[in-house]
């Protein structure tokens, strides 16, 4: 195996392949990088055995050579030592040359790394097929998809189907939902009314997708029965599903709505930021008292003092409501929704309520008040 | 106690006398910053008694009226709230108000803070009058001298005497020197031949102070027995001295030069860097070997394999050489000199070689090798 490529495109190859490295493997082997030099280009595999990710650099780009003076072949070299070498070298090519298939040379006109490898046949065999139900969808809409869910996910093991974002594609509609039981995000799309699938990935790795997508146009999401494939540009990933139904959620989102306040995003996200200053005795608790003369939002430390803010610009409507609540969860879910005005609707005092934007019912977000008592 | 402040200004006074105050502090008031509003203006100190620092914000700047609707007192306030309070408070004043000793409300339109606090008695004396002799140095020349020698300060606390910059004035000569007993830098400045002390004071206050009086023009250092005192725009900063002995190093820069190499700094820079890669398994060792044919700078890792990187563009002078290093030391040297070129300079392998500015006699860099065998 012997090629000269383009460090750019080399390094990007790299870093992508890299992102499903762990820096504890339990399979030692998967430290490395697999690197294929075939036919249609190099590729280059990373994966922590959940997480596997497939990338392909081809021998041209338009019109650019990216990979001449090539010899086709296979190795397995440290991932962190690859991308590292290929970030430091600064010319705009690397020469790497297999000997012995038992070190690599890695050069260019001034330095040169002689690196131990590994024989490609003792990386295990990874499943990156297209199996089972596929679908479109534009990538603009997919990462709204997980920007607006997946910061709702658990990021505790004890329950580990909590960590997931839960898919369901059935009857043209798909569901994204996430909940760490506190609170829960949902966002839908509508899609082709012939797609059907349910799919538990955890929040991570789905943050992790959306973040090696960006700049392309299109994701394909295949789904099978152990695991998501990913596709976009010349880059797959295969995610592992979780084992275990997600909870029913279906009927958490209250309905019965007794007050409400519309207010600013940006004075709401101020407001809670300022009061909270004092929240530090019981963590993150800001309350909010709200009446039609005025919008209080406040926070206490019996050590400390206390911390009161007022809204001036806002629209509420029902009796007179003092409700407090995790400062974190609804600052996340405000940011989630991205628009400059927010709704929070209220049943009870002690029940869920809403974070939504009046303008877009795709997507809502449900937060659990605390006690101050 | 109160006054109406622009917040802008309060904020920065804030800042600057916390930078003194510790997040664990030994003596509990300390946490607190004390606040006095004279006839002057309004003293903020802070102190982690070690450090104080002590800034004073006047009644009016220039034709800009700072503070207004004040009664003078003093009182003690939790540093970590109140700088946060005038942190995210954003109107362009904030209301101070103590209330009978024992409650501060602070405040804007819309915010409002009621903050414990504690009456002025409980803090401690703190010296912070100018004694001793006295020596002004311009702002960029201080900086200088810290950023040139205080990196070289050990940061562990075995030995604490060696976590000092030990600061020289006699015969019209400032000498700052920082040794962690593996490295040196010493840095000289021309000054009044009358002044005449010895400080030793930790490097980590010297570099609180260099950032402190950035943006100032010059600075006066008053050194008395137990303290030094350093006065800029309207902040004064008391360090205490360090008790004990700074070692002798009068001799400990080498001076028959054997063997000299001149290199680009960026060059030679990038060069260890690249070849440091693999120099994981022994922890930062680098070796350099030299003639006049080439230079090359390698690291070896039996594990992963090896990295070698050749300078095309060096002046050698000598015979052949081969000399490993600690690479952080080496690279901390040249980028303290600050120099396009430097010259490192040796006596032989295992001697402490010499890292400096031709062009500048005033700093010079010493580095002990490492034996790789």
């Amino acid at each position: 195996m012997r090629f000269v490529i383009a460090r750019d495109e080399f390094l990007k190859g790299l870093q992508t392949a890299s992102r499903a490295v762990g820096s504890k493997n339990a399979i030692p082997v998967l430290s490395n990088l697999k690197l294929d030099l075939t036919e249609e280009g190099l590729f280059i595999t990373g994966s922590n055995n959940d997480l596997t990710i497939r990338t392909m650099i081809p021998y041209r780009i338009n019109d650019l050579e990216v990979i001449r003076d090539y010899k086709e072949g296979s190795t397995l070299i440290s991932s962190k030592i690859i991308t590292e070498i290929a970030r430091k070298i600064d010319s705009p090519e690397i020469k790497f040359d297999v000997i012995d298939s038992t070190i690599a040379v890695i050069s260019d006109n001034i330095s040169e790394f002689k690196i131990n490898c590994i024989r490609p046949e003792e990386y295990p065999d990874l499943d990156l097929s297209a199996e089972g139900t596929s679908l479109v969808l534009s990538n603009a809409d997919f990462a709204t998809l997980i920007e607006q869910t997946a910061f709702a996910a658990s990021t505790k093991e004890q329950r580990p189907i909590l960590t997931a974002i839960n898919l369901v594609a059935e009857l043209g509609t798909l569901t994204a939902t996430a909940t760490d039981s506190a609170r829960l995000a949902r966002k839908t799309l509508t899609i082709d009314p012939n797609v059907f699938f349910t799919a538990n990935i955890t929040a991570k790795m789905m943050m992790e997708v959306a973040r090696l997508a960006e700049g392309t146009s299109t994701i394909e999401i295949a789904v099978s029965e152990k695991k998501a494939l990913f596709s976009f540009g010349r880059t797959v990933v295969a995610a592992r599903l979780l084992s275990g139904d997600f909870p029913n959620t279906k009927n958490i989102i209250p309905r019965n709505i007794n007050y409400s306040l519309r207010v600013n995003s940006q004075d709401m996200i101020k407001a809670i930021d300022r009061a909270s200053l004092l929240s530090i005795e019981r963590e993150n608790v800001v309350s909010l008292t709200m009446s039609e003369n005025g919008v209080e939002v406040s926070s206490k430390s019996s050590q400390i003092g206390s911390a009161s803010d007022r809204l001036t610009n806002f629209r509420y409507d029902g009796q007179a409501l003092s409700i407090s609540f995790n400062k974190e969860f609804v600052l996340a879910a405000i940011r989630a929704l991205g628009s400059p005005e927010v709704t929070l609707a209220f049943v009870a005092e002690m029940k869920p309520f809403v974070v939504r934007n009046d303008e877009d019912d795709t997507v809502v977000q449900v937060v659990t008040p605390m006690r101050t008592y």
